[in-house]
């Protein structure tokens, strides 16, 4: 696997955790040494391991699990960073996120987490590639 | 100056371009050789310099030019990359944003630039620091 393939591979972890309200899943695969953020749709940021995963702990073990698909994922990798821009479709509508990631001990770890409101269309056909959908 | 005074200099210098409706200096800011990306509040996510830069003339060379004040920035630096976190205020509302630096030919430059609409309220006190204040 391409380097390209592995981030791509951690950013679908994120989307399965997320959408199985796996907070094990999640806690695991955030960054253990490099300082993380996190921006939730409408939310000001969260920095620091602490107030990141008690976000993730509240949003997972939510009795209403979150349905969440990512599609349209494509992955930059710069050395040890590299950013995935994706789409997320909840059942309150249309996000686009950016996920960055940083290697850890050889693996991609989540360093930040922004997801905003997708209001414009695109100009070219809807998604190709749906990824993730277990709903 | 510290690598996070300079990232943060260099984050005051996109809203100063972007305020003054000052597209050379916009277009001096982004990187060069890394590809670049950008979402725009409510846009699909646009990549590489041509588009991402595209847009930015078109925004910059409006005849109403942007209100924008950006506070609350805060920096993390991970080597050759940097990240910053703020607010910004427009006439047309309050954003986070997340601004993705890297040091190219020893000069920060723009990577990624993600602005989203802010709707939950701190719970500190609102902004003790008011960067870049033009109007």
């Amino acid at each position: 696997m391409t380097e390209t393939d592995l981030v791509l591979a951690a950013n679908l972890e994120f989307y399965r955790a997320f959408g199985a309200g796996d907070y094990p899943a999640m806690n695991a695969l955030w960054a253990r040494n490099a300082q993380i953020l996190c921006i939730h749709p409408g939310w000001p940021p969260l920095s620091g391991r602490e107030a990141v995963m008690r976000s993730w702990r509240n949003i997972l073990t939510n009795p209403q699990p979150t349905r969440v698909a990512c599609h349209d994922d494509q992955a930059f990798v710069y050395g040890e960073f590299a950013m995935v821009i994706c789409e997320e479709e909840l059942s309150s509508g249309s996000l686009v996120a950016t996920n960055y990631f940083v290697k850890e001990g050889g693996r991609w770890r989540m360093l930040h987490h922004q997801a905003s409101p997708l209001v414009a269309r695109r100009e070219q056909a809807r998604p190709q590639r749906r990824r993730n959908e277990r709903h």
